[in-house]
């Protein structure tokens, strides 16, 4: 299986879409794109990316890279084009919808979900750039029909722009980013909402508060979508972070300061690269 | 007011205190250092700082840079030493105890806080480095007695190295500490033990997410000095986060994406460098 298609279709050019584009246009790929904003469509054709439109030619991979809340009916509307695509794939950070979405158009034997855990706080074209899925974790969900032959062709994508895989279910997925992607971005954002209402901004903190409040400059319209998407999982981990803090409050109002030291070691242990959990399910099987 | 002073003694060379001997080591300053750990006054020997002890020569500026919860105890035992000292100073995180320290000890005229706002997650000597106070914000905290030549030296001093001063009185530093640093450390550590409680490493979250997670891995035991001796400010910021995350929570639980969004970009706001607070009080004279 070669990891380069002959023509791809890559649906949305912001950060995820833009960055996979201009990968592989630089394999040689002829890439059709499609953008709702026509500046993104013409600053992505001088990168190469021929703009998608009526009649263009059919792909052998398609990418959905579009906001996760309008990936079903953007999956609806493309998939009477795509007959002759041997791979359908997607960039969004949630899976359960967009997976049965595709099950429910018939696309499931075709179908793999994907999720790149590679964004930043910046979003759009202009941040997109060539380098992005270098050593990042790609998630790969297959659906329930998913052939070997396409999840074979997914992987062989991902890992061609550099992606490292691992291939869970819908359901494992949305739970385990909860923790991993969601929370972190409700943490920092929270941390933004708290200083905002104080009148304080990020000139006020030093270089460890920045990195920690970074992402809560993220595109909201793109979190709102993920966070409502993924609404059941994402409240119990709001509920443990709520739970943690009181946790220290109750620590700091117990005047024990040995108690207040192994809060924060506890939470040391969890930024340690030897946490349990760091180096595991990393690959599922060995890279190349 | 030259920035550089002819003898100092640096008492405790971690981060703050080990970069701050480097860069007057690096300026001419005859610097005689301390610390309770001998490995660390070796290599801070190598890197041309005189060991302290019996008899050393008296300095004309004293620099405190040992945990704040041992600070009164140091400052107890060096007062007998330091009677020509022109400059006594710190580099805490928390003023309030320390300044009242040095008001009982009969040292609050020639005594001014000092709390450069340049550490990260990374403690000890082996991570003080020169250009750590590079366009730092450095708070300067008088006593009630402390004399402008006193707090002209002080301000040479940090400036000397790099940092931008603003002067507050403590409590006023205390408060507002508890929001611009040890809030986002305390958000970064609670996300920690959250992780670590369901064995998920660091190596599973994303760039982004690792930013957030990062300064969970600031020494425990500085922090537990830090959030004792403020508990009374960080209670109510840790308790405005908890808050805040609720709102998010209630926000999802009434499936309105708009409210979700409103949420996200509430953060948002805070992040931007043009969020209101960013850009004032970042110096209380110009530089120079």
């Amino acid at each position: 299986v070669t990891g380069v298609p002959e023509r791809a279709w890559v649906v949305g050019l912001g950060l995820i879409g833009g960055s996979l584009a201009r990968e592989l246009v630089a394999r040689g790929v002829e890439v059709v794109g499609w953008d709702a904003d026509p500046a993104t469509l013409r600053a992505a054709a001088l990168a190469g990316v021929v703009p998608g439109g009526p009649g263009a030619a059919p792909p052998d991979t398609v990418v959905l890279a579009v906001p996760v809340g309008d990936a079903p009916e953007a999956l609806r509307r493309l998939a009477p084009e795509i007959g002759g695509a041997r791979l359908i794939t997607d960039a969004g950070s949630t899976k359960r919808r967009t997976i049965a979405a595709a099950e429910a158009l018939g696309l499931g034997e075709r179908f793999v979900g994907a999720h790149p855990m590679a964004g930043d706080h910046r979003g759009g074209w202009a941040a997109s750039r060539p380098g992005l899925f270098r050593g990042a974790r790609v998630y790969l969900v297959p659906t329930r029909t998913t052939t070997g032959a396409a999840a074979a062709l997914a992987r062989a994508l991902w890992e061609a722009v550099g992606g490292r895989c691992e291939t869970m279910g819908a359901a494992e997925h949305d739970r385990r980013v909860a923790w991993t992607s969601h929370l972190p971005q409700a943490v920092s954002s929270a941390l933004g909402a708290v200083l905002s209402r104080r009148s304080i901004g990020p000139g006020a903190l030093g270089p460890g508060g920045r990195d920690v409040l970074r992402l809560a400059g993220s595109p909201a319209a793109t979190w709102a979508d993920i966070a409502t998407d993924n609404a059941d999982e994402l409240e119990p981990a709001l509920a443990a972070l709520e739970a943690e803090l009181g946790r220290l409050r109750a620590a700091l109002g117990s005047g024990d300061r040995d108690r207040v030291e192994a809060w924060f070691a506890a939470g040391g242990a969890g930024a340690s690269t030897s946490a349990a959990g760091s180096g595991r399910a990393c690959l599922d099987r060995p890279p190349g």
